[in-house]
């Protein structure tokens, strides 16, 4: 039975528009996974979570395994809207809203807002993930090129005024991660960050945030928009994700009140409630501004190792952007198709995502490729870019 | 600022439709909730579960707290592969996809099979849940009764024939609970069974099996409708939540292999990895059969308590049907609008769910409720009851 026939319309479109199977291929058992964005495994706090799990059903019994049981969720609430204040973000507790990491508060900003008639603009490269998620939703796409001082808000400008003039639909909103922005590393500057808000008030468009990786910062911490936003159109994203533990699945959505109960309608029990008693059982013993400065200087240092190796293996063909947190670095290999060069890499033992991607238009990335040094350890990183350098060297 | 002015205009129509805020209202602390579909709090296996996370981070360490981490998630798979195989629903891999519940797994079926031009078949009274994603997708439904044989497939006929007669679409999919239905507790005959699937051949439609409550008989189990299926029309949704604990959130659906690729494209990593390599640490060591027998003991045992109470002290216009297995007892209280009554319940200190929430038509509701035996105590269920009789005697 031809089982496609019974696709809805809008799945079919999405489907064709992004099919699926594109992904990375698998890796070999000893590759050094420069790919990986996850945390350094060592700073996983295991033991702790442990404890949690432990201290949690000690004290509550059963109730954490129910559909809403727990007063601990209601807590976790709480430290996150904590944590949101103490970054000069300010919420009402209606404009908070828990997700199962920063995906589902992607993709719920999506359902509520873009239907196939909506432009959504992106930065150019992009988190690869909100990518395919906005596919979902719509094929009207404008890109805006980040540099090493974050999106080109110029260019945004431009593409607005030029769209306005010639009687183009204005994006809806627009979707950044101003902040040690994936794939790039890059930071958006505080006046592009004034800039862009400036626009949406203009142009009438929401912004969102995508704040992953805001508080990984090896010196100064950037203003997020949200907390430069007075019209309430910037919807903010989080998640513990690069903080605590990504498998745990806790994330938010902070937005004007009408938004977040549209997006608790479309959420409905999609929560997990363990999983959020847990974090909220942690959180209440951990030292989190002391466990972000253990990360802050970990990752700091992993990242000088990596840019290091860069630089003393790597020939002059190549470039990268330096950045001041988060995970990543971004490296130009200038004439080379970086999808091709991975199968090579992968037999060499060493992972990367290609830089095609985080590109709507795939060949834009072609010659770039990003590079984690959160996951990996120090020798893994060195070794890693030396097999790179020999991958990159074999080509000439 | 107009918030509502951004919301797609999808969004907007499913709002309009199904507008938020028109939940039970809060329970009274002291509350006998016989409105609460949760397990019976002892049968919870608490502990196992805290000894199943620490024996999983002992043995994985920091794996599971990753993205993708932990090997125990394919082992999650098996099990469930397993217990499919012992029910006689062989599948193969590629026919079963892990869920966040069988809420995500009803809204991945609706998000890749529905859109608003789609007809979605239900029975009446359904699943209020199920009844609210249907409704974020589309505006059509056709009702079609359920008797105390489940549902009424004869109807069902009668509507098909004449739809395909005066050339009106078809349903593109029937959504039923035929074992131990929420909310009646009605199951569908075999004959009826086998019916279902023939009309589903004939009128060429899909059917979604929930099958949430099939395991909790308290004699014969039922054949799942995918074991009668030849043509793979049936999609199969499961769930631990009624079986081990809800907050855990583990559910699946079984389904054509080419489905299954369409919704974990749409799933993306919404996924609780640490959930699921919990849950399957859990299940190595589990006697789950053994378990199923304590459960459908202890649940036959609290229903016939319920069922006693209601004989006991509810006037003769109250009727209900005898449940034989499940969670609920579906109970008739003629010419009552128990929604105004569950004001009165809950001051006396009892809850229940009005019928109105299982109905698309909510007067159709008006004078049923739901009653669980699940979460109460044996105690508390006869309390219960007294007070509902002592509710239901004071309109007279």
């Amino acid at each position: 039975m031809n089982m496609e026939s019974f696709l809805s319309n809008n799945i079919k479109a999405a489907l064709k528009n992004d099919p699926p199977g594109e992904w990375m291929p698998a890796l070999p058992d000893k590759c050094i996974r420069l790919s990986s964005g996850y945390p350094e495994p060592s700073l996983v706090p295991t033991e702790q979570i442990k404890e949690s799990v432990v201290s949690l059903l000690d004290m509550e019994k059963d109730l954490p395994l129910h559909y809403l049981g727990s007063s601990q969720i209601d807590k976790l609430k709480g430290h996150i809207h904590q944590r949101l204040t103490e970054r000069a973000m300010g919420v009402q507790e209606d404009e908070l809203l828990l997700t199962s990491g920063a995906s589902q508060a992607i993709d719920l900003i999506a359902r509520i807002l873009i239907d196939e008639n909506c432009v959504v603009a992106l930065e150019a490269p992009t988190y690869m993930e909100a990518l395919e998620i906005f596919q979902n939703y719509t094929e009207q796409f404008i890109s805006i090129p980040v540099d090493e001082l974050g999106l080109q808000t110029e260019k945004l400008e431009e593409m607005l005024k030029d769209r306005n003039e010639n009687g183009l639909p204005l994006p809806r909103l627009l979707y950044t991660i101003p902040t040690f922005q994936n794939p790039t590393g890059t930071t958006m500057t505080k006046e592009r960050r004034k800039h862009v808000i400036e626009l949406a008030d203009q142009y009438n468009f929401l912004i969102v945030e995508d704040d992953a990786y805001g508080e990984l910062s090896f010196d100064q911490p950037s203003i997020p928009l949200k907390a430069l936003d007075c019209e309430g159109r910037v919807l903010h994203v989080g998640s513990l994700s690069k903080v605590v533990a990504p498998g745990m699945r806790i994330g938010w959505v902070s937005a004007p009140a009408e938004l977040i109960t549209a997006m608790n309608w479309f959420k409905k029990d999609l929560d997990h409630p363990f999983s959020q008693a847990t974090m909220a059982t942690y959180l209440d013993k951990a030292d989190l501004s002391e466990r972000l400065n253990t990360l802050r200087t970990t990752y700091e240092s992993k990242c000088g190792v990596l840019l290091s190796a860069l630089e003393q293996y790597l020939p002059d063909s190549v470039s990268w952007y330096i950045p001041k947190g988060g995970y990543f670095v971004w490296v130009k290999v200038a004439g080379v198709d970086t999808s091709t060069l991975l199968t090579q890499a992968l037999n060499e033992g060493i992972s990367y995502v290609p830089g095609k991607y985080f590109y709507l238009q795939e060949q834009e990335g072609m010659s770039y490729l990003r590079l984690s040094f959160s996951y990996a350890s120090k020798e893994e990183i060195v070794e890693g870019v030396r097999k790179l350098a020999k991958v990159i060297g074999g080509l000439e």
